[in-house]
């Protein structure tokens, strides 16, 4: 038995939120004081370090069950499976529904309930539930997946990445030009065959790193104190994925058995182009070997950092030949590796 | 190889909010129309219905994943095990950490990286993720944390329900009166022997029912739209839980092979009183038999329903002799079984 993922799809919200649409906002520190350099040159820094020219943002009407929704009719359709035969939704969100101009998360029922209830599923013994794993909640949710195939609990899964960070970004926070919306969607199946998932790691850093992505106030001091935003504390993020990331990434490899050599993709979390290139190079230096070219695509210039949704909807362009110069073949061997809120760190080693 | 709850806690409020507290209160219609009967009688309705006289509110000082950690404090001590042991955390919830007197979810980063921080556990192959389910959260957790021991993923989990509905609710709803705070922890282990986790059943039923549970707005049309509170539709939750939740039971106990006459005990969530009596006088028709005296230990009489802490509780004060009558011996066969948000069912039969 292979467990394989059969079926893709994503959803990228047609909003472009350019990095021009920030000339005009008031960036402050976090102890409230104005920034020294006109926002032009923090937004040129910004690019230059995280990548991002543009990113999307989801219609004022939509939440993120809905845009969950929309990849899961596309990863349904493309796997060709019969929805009322699949066992399990699991959806990866960190904020649940949060209506446009509105500060409340809404998580009640769960987005899996509602994505199910939208897709028109039947059957109760498909379980519907969400995990919250920070960014790598959808390679997680996949891990999950896998293990439910494992114990005999599931032979179809639907996994979906869904988020509307737009809703919860501080203006007044240079970091808001990082986040998007978006939704990724995949089938992962029992299959007959070879190849599929090979290995998986999991690592969750606590003691120290569990506050380094956190709800806070915004840097603008005369906001509501009792309402708060997505913050982080970027250069310790940068400095902890840099020496975590690339081992997690080795433990799995080396479970999996497969030579570096025959890694053909790795689909990073789109977080930070800078710190991705970073961590691809520690994870071959760890080899001693030279990085391929073309290993790593990279979707963050245009769509920024969705969180769950970015290695879904990632995946999900190179196999349908999205992204110049990307594809995968029947039988590479790619990677997927995630880093986020919790501090969460996960890794697959999948044979296409 | 036998998969059971080697260790139990759980953390009650000390807070006790009496019936009487809410004589003062303003209820009114969800049409934003007073009520006919004077508050007294409202109260000895709801009383009669639900069988609550009294629930726990958390210090207001306290958020749910602190509920959550003085439980599995506790837990961790009884089940006598090494935290940095632990191979996964999973923490069920509602709505996250709800500061009081505000109003917005905080799930960044998620409960169980907040859980296992102050766990002070240093192990990052610790695995600690949320799981969003309603009610049925808890039991879920228990059926994960089962899966993935079957799936050799791991050996001994911690399971936790924490919830603070009372930050929730909508003080001009009479149903505000059901809800309650509180936690409970279980750790889950694979042990050498027979006996544990027999069988399990799930089940999400979303087509008509997802949004018998919602958040919404309050029944005094004067508040602000934009702020929502916990909702329910009782009468359909009533009938719905009437008709499906014996069915799940009886899947579920069919599955184990044990026969009803051999089940000593019946830990079902305290929804309501008369609901929880209904739902097990139809179990037992479903087999033509009677229901043995003290089956059912029941809770809500002074802890309201604390959602997904119901059952990790009521199983913690039964196991420890601290509800009246009511004993678990070695050997005995009992059932979990839960409703809730979504709408989901579950149940486990577990051999003590």
């Amino acid at each position: 038995m292979a467990i394989k993922i059969t079926g893709t799809g994503s959803y990228i919200p047609t909003s472009i939120e350019k990095n021009e649409n920030f000339h005009q906002h008031q960036f402050l520190n976090t102890d409230g004081s104005t920034l020294t350099h006109p926002n032009e040159v923090i937004i040129q820094k910004f690019k230059a370090i995280t990548g991002i020219d543009e990113r999307r943002y989801a219609y004022d009407h939509l939440t993120s069950s809905d845009l969950g929704f929309f990849a899961a009719e596309k990863a349904i359709e493309d796997a060709n499976i019969n929805r009322e035969e699949l066992d399990y939704i699991i959806v990866a969100h960190n904020f649940g529904d949060v209506k446009h101009n509105t500060i409340q998360s809404d998580i009640l029922p769960c987005l899996a309930s509602r994505i199910k209830h939208s897709l028109r599923i039947k059957n109760p013994k498909c379980v519907a539930y969400d995990i919250l794993f920070g960014c790598p909640g959808w390679v997680e949710g996949v891990i999950q997946a896998n293990a439910f195939i494992k114990a005999g609990l599931a032979k179809k899964c639907l996994v979906i990445g869904t988020e509307t960070l737009s809703r919860v970004v501080d203006k007044h926070d240079r970091d808001s030009m990082i986040y998007s919306d978006g939704a990724g969607a995949t089938i992962v199946e029992a299959t007959d065959g070879d190849g599929g998932i090979l290995a998986h790691e999991t690592a969750s850093f606590t003691y120290d790193e569990a506050y380094y992505l956190f709800f806070g106030n915004s840097n603008n001091k005369e906001l509501c104190p009792d309402t708060r935003y997505i913050k982080m504390d970027g250069r310790k993020i940068y400095e902890f994925a840099l020496s975590n990331v690339p081992l997690a990434m080795k433990d799995c490899l080396d479970k999996s058995g497969v030579n570096i050599k025959d890694i053909k993709k790795i689909f990073i979390h789109q977080a930070n182009e800078k710190m991705d290139e970073a961590i691809l190079k520690r994870f071959y230096k760890l080899y001693d070997e030279e990085i391929p070219e073309g290993i790593m695509p990279m979707s963050i210039q245009e769509l920024g950092n969705s969180s769950v949704a970015t290695i879904p909807t990632l995946y999900d362009l190179v196999i349908n030949d999205k992204i110049k110069d990307q594809h995968v073949n029947k039988g590479d061997v790619v990677m997927f590796a995630s880093v986020g809120a919790g501090m969460h760190i996960n890794a697959i080693v999948y044979k296409y």
